[in-house]
């Protein structure tokens, strides 16, 4: 196998993208776009622009010549091309471009906003599957549930229903509350407890307390599909230093007999302790989904560093894209790029073979993620 | 554009060093240039070098040459040369080759040691401007008032006055307690027992009170000067720990409403953390100061680490450079030198062009200090 | 001196592996040798190999060649190479290839089932030199000796006697408990009444109380031979949040006066904290052994970072072989290729001369542990 025969493998090979939202809805002005290139929530002060960061710049290399325009075209003439076309039709387009031949889309975040399940496979031709956010879930049945005593047998049914079709599960316990939770199951005293206060608040809007919190993740693993955590960087709504996944160690110790797979999302700046974890820790895998797209010309670097103490097999693909399609197809263009980049690096300095780097690459972006979740 | 063009676009550009101290006085030996060449206030032990180190090459490879020697020439030969010209003239020798537009210099640390202000900008000539911290104007505030209760409004005047001609504020809590504080404003009741306690204490020299450095924090906010922070590595007097910036989230959402800017320098080992703070909060901005210099030939791959996840407008040079005029040069001359690097990779690897290569530099070394500042 | 007198001299220095432990007795079958080529205790999933990651592709392609295969040979093929010799002949054959002229030899993990100091001496052809566990000789005492009030005197009695031929100590506080424990030195009545609950506990198998580890730790330092701490990762058992080594900041400040010197093993991923650490204190020095062997591909990245705030003084070469005496062989070979890689890349980018490259390779392999352990 050739440097070259390498770069085509890569460049083709059918990526599972195991974390990803929906395409957005309906037509985006040049506010709205710039609001979909940030994880910040808040309004993009007069003075910059989201272009002028990693992203950006990588949305102007790769996505313009998608729509007729030159590499690193201006932001005005991106947008413009891009007023051009209806979103189904750019949704295809750069859906189409990716490469990917299954979606695991993660519904439970502003469903109503981007494409679901069903559409997202027809936009884009690829199968996609539903990964069920456990938060969610539990507000639907609380919203729909006025005694307390009755939820927890209503959340087991619910989730049992939802995730008939599902092939795995997530938590954004990083947001709601951080990683440092008590890792031993609660009881049922703790948990009714814990609701009649939540109840009694009268805004069950959002679950944030830990002990429903941590009760949703026991749940969740004794269900036994993989189980998703967002992990690391994220919007403004987050304290960064209680989403280090290793603040996670002794709760995935005490989950592991119950045999359940944990997927670390994103991870970054955490990465190289997500390596550690999923080093130690045979339920343990990651990626570095949303990462690989907002550091652009940086995701070899940083792709690289979490091929340092991650057996292989633990290594996942994933867009996390959300929104405009050009994320989708970006999330995979970038990954393609660096793992290129990484592995063939790893081949010129004589310390990998090309055959190895063909394999390696093949099971982060594809076969891992088959094994794990029973599809393709 | 070319990249020779983009190269000599970096090196010739003329920077704002938005955060520097003053330059020696006085004559220096071996053993205190040694001094001044670390960040340890430790004694050099005599088996080594403080010139055993990325800084002290730096030193030897791009200083050397002013002096009319070969690179890489000898620790001795170097201080034997440097011996030859009296502190005036080696300042105005680094100073000049720097390439400086604007100093905005800290004046809070070891004011007699350096040159002040305006000596600074007559041996570069360069304009300089004066950042007055915090701290440093309290002790002088508490040196000079014997009556606790008058210590709030005094304080506030002095900072009135000694702000007049001045671009920002600078606070230096991570030395002097870490950012694991309480976030909240204090009220005046619990500024006036904290002062209560310390002059009670009888030690008045340092204020190292949490509740008076929290209200230190949000007295200048309320000024509405950029405040600069010490964030991450910097001399034995810190917990390296309590200097991650993480732990200013809750602090930078409180503050946000009163639309001060925050800026977060040096950041190592943090950078990445600052990056995504840099991301989230639109009032906060960053630079690699202090850790350009002393990581030296890794000076392209630590600032590459810093444009991951920043937003282009958030990122700032400076030197902090303090004592030897070498090192207010080599901090500009290393971020040229990576600046160049990291971004004409970005070019040759096909991510970016040329032209947006230039316009971040420009950014990066100059035009977000004059915005955020209003200088230049 | 050229790039390529750089690379021959890097490649011949004779190493002085200073934490190491013995190789393997008898033979090893394919999951014996998978489970000793992982951090892990856990058993290896089926699905996957340990000779899926870094250090499994490393054996491969250097380890291969030593036993007259293709470089990348398959696992398969390798272990059936290998198990044609005996584990002596392995022993001498990839300890032979190791260039190492010291070994300082750890016997408190494991001493049954790997060779002992001269054993090992034996079979290398080079010096070994014995560092003694202070956990394990605590533990000794304790097994030995029923009455609660003599084991003070006994362990130091023990210590004495145990370390009159050994030129380092070595501690585990940080699988044991973590570096967050009271910085100061216990009492004698606090060590009586921790002596006291250990020994009614009736489990004094191992020693994990933090009064008593942390007063081994104040022993060890009085003892004035160079104290070897555990940082980082490591197996299962581990907390790595606890094993940050900027929680020794306290204790390091407080041990200074008593000017033992203090040696941080591994680090990784705080190998840049370290770095930071051996900057301000001149009594900490610090390696990446076990990291390098790891990290494989990604070694020249890993060692680029420990080399940022560290004087040269402060680096240390070790491998933290244990077992399989590939990995005695490729600790080293990893690292030289690394340093030539990092140190050869600072003089191709202009920042060091070859001269200077050669120097610190010369202090990192070899001169700093000659210099620090008074040998060689």
């Amino acid at each position: 196998m050739s440097p070259e025969q390498l770069a085509d493998h890569v460049a083709n090979l059918p990526l599972i993208d195991h974390h990803v939202h929906g395409v957005h809805r309906g037509p985006l002005g040049r506010a709205g776009f710039e609001q979909l290139i940030t994880e910040s929530d808040r309004p993009v002060p007069p003075w910059m622009s989201t272009f002028d960061s990693q992203l950006g710049l990588a949305i102007r290399r790769y996505c313009a010549p998608l729509l007729d325009l030159d590499p690193h075209a201006s932001a005005e003439d991106y947008l413009a091309a891009r007023a051009k076309l209806d979103e189904a039709s750019l949704s295809q387009l750069f859906l189409g471009a990716s490469g990917v031949s299954d979606y695991l889309v993660d519904t439970g975040y502003q469903g109503d906003a981007v494409t679901g399940v069903d559409e997202l496979a027809r936009l884009s031709d690829a199968h996609a599957h539903e990964v069920v956010r456990l938060e969610s879930e539990l507000e639907y049945v609380v919203s729909h549930e006025s005694t307390v005593t009755a939820v927890p047998d209503a959340f087991v049914r619910r989730l049992e229903q939802r995730t008939a079709g599902a092939v795995g599960l997530k938590s954004i316990v990083a947001y709601r509350h951080g990683f440092d939770f008590d890792p031993a199951e609660p009881s049922s005293a703790d948990v009714l407890t814990a609701l009649d206060r939540w109840y009694a608040s009268g805004e069950t809007g959002r679950v944030t307390d830990p002990v429903l919190l941590r009760w949703l993740l026991w749940t969740g693993v004794r269900r036994g599909l993989p189980l998703q955590l967002h992990v690391g960087f994220g919007d403004t709504d987050l304290q960064l230093r209680s989403a280090d996944p290793l603040l996670l160690t002794e709760w995935l110790r005490q989950i592991e007999p119950l045999g359940t797979q944990v997927v670390l999302l994103h991870c970054y700046p955490f990465h190289r302790e997500a390596g550690y974890l999923a080093h130690v820790f045979p339920h343990v895998s990651f990626d570095l989904g949303l990462t690989t797209m907002y550091v652009g010309a940086r995701a070899a670097a940083v792709l690289a560093e979490g091929l340092e103490l991650a057996p292989f097999a633990k290594l996942l693909y994933s867009s996390d894209a959300f929104g405009p399609a050009e994320l989708h197809f970006l999330g995979a263009t970038l990954w393609r790029r660096a793992v290129s980049s990484v592995l063939g690096g790893f081949v010129e300095q004589g310390d990998w073979s090309e055959v190895d780097a063909a394999r390696v690459a093949t099971l982060w972006g594809r076969e891992n993620a088959a094994r794990l979740y029973g599809i393709g």
